[in-house]
């Protein structure tokens, strides 16, 4: 069944007001009107399953069926810092990250980050990257939409740090060294509900000097297996293998 | 540093002869002449430091400086079959596939499959896909390039199923059940050296048909997570995950 995000402030009691591109979405596209059924999510991690009253230009008005309960939130918050990679990798990054479970986004001006973001090209791009988690989230069922956040320098990014249960870096050099057990204990070490923090570098790596600051702020260098992933790999591996731990595994 | 895979025959005693477009690469775009270094994997697994002695326009006679003791496979054979989906989501699949540890992929003809390859386009789509496995498996250091075969049907995927210890169908209405146990337990039965198959569906899924042939030949249903996967992002979780299970889980 279709699922649309909605504000948590388009709910009224039992009756739920959908606006914005959505509507064009669900008259015109999916030519729906009064009698079908969608789901909409609050965005807070509620969703209904809904009945349309009636479609106009502006808005789509739903009642609500019923509550439901769905649980498909990773059990922990992941925030992704994914270093500035280049051409459309962070889309990638956005879209299958959102798919497997992040709650949120920080593109990263690294060292070695040749993209640079200008102000005025920023915000577009921002849009572009909320529209795509928007898309990815009601395609994978997820009950709310990851935040997709202005680029960080490497000061604000370590200056996030008392806000993480675990801070980790992704670090190809440890991987090479044939380090293969942080991860799994930091993981192990964790509990459901809290907040994880991974970064990861651009195409090159981070310097030393970024390796240095970050590990000297608290954060951990941990190796995501054995072979060098690029860059828009390394949010995806680390996604999964949390989803694994705390999803999966019994 | 720079590795290229050279055939098993292109290695005699401690003089590697590299041919083909790498032999372009070398000269061209790298510049390395004679006296620079790089590494030849001879695609059995075996890797080598090497000094360049001469690069000609046909091929780059190499000497062995000392052969390598590389570990960047994973423990087990991974095939992934990947039901043909839409546009060049097979490339991605191969790509990251190969960045994250498979050895083998094979298209799959599904009921839902919306793309049919005819056999004049289906040499040149393998002969793309399989130099984006080799490129990925050089930049990802591994020291075997996954294999990319030609597209099976329902009947040939299920004929292969004596081949492999461990058969599985991603299948996304047991994640909306809240299956959570089956790939988990299914990779603690698995040792080391095992072969593991995973069945994806394309765009839209498996149909029940399709399940039930699968699983009356012995395939077991597994879901990836409570979230729905696009379907190539199956194959990219399920991989990461076998990497996190056996390479960094202690």
């Amino acid at each position: 069944m279709q699922r649309y995000f909605v504000d948590p402030d388009a709910v009224k009691g039992n009756s739920i007001t959908i606006t914005g591109d959505d509507v064009k979405h669900i008259g015109k596209v999916m030519r729906m009107s009064s009698g079908d059924k969608v789901i909409c999510c609050d965005s807070t991690g509620r969703s209904a399953l809904c009945e349309i009253e009636e479609v106009s230009k502006e808005d789509v008005t739903c009642t609500v069926v019923e509550w439901m309960d769905e649980n498909t939130e990773l059990p922990v918050n992941v925030t992704i810092v994914q270093g500035l990679p280049k051409s459309d990798k962070l889309e990638l990054v956005v879209q299958k990250g959102t798919e497997l479970g992040a709650s949120c986004f920080y593109p990263f001006k690294a060292a070695r980050s040749v993209v640079k973001w200008d102000r005025s090209k920023s915000e577009k791009k921002l849009d572009r990257l909320r529209k795509i988690a928007k898309e990815a989230a009601e395609q994978s069922h997820r009950t709310a939409i990851p935040e997709v956040e202005a680029p960080l320098s490497l000061q604000e990014v370590i200056d996030m740090e008392p806000e993480y249960d675990l801070k980790l870096v992704a670090y190809e050099e440890e991987a090479k060294q044939g380090e293969s057990s942080n991860l799994s204990q930091a993981l192990h070490q964790a509990n459901r509900g809290q907040r994880v923090l991974l970064v990861i570098g651009p195409e090159g790596g981070l310097t030393e000097e970024e390796i240095s600051d970050l590990t000297d702020a608290g954060f951990l260098l941990c190796g995501l297996g054995p072979r060098i992933l690029r860059t828009e790999t390394a949010a995806l591996y680390f996604l999964a293998a949390v989803s694994y731990h705390f999803e999966l595994m019994r």
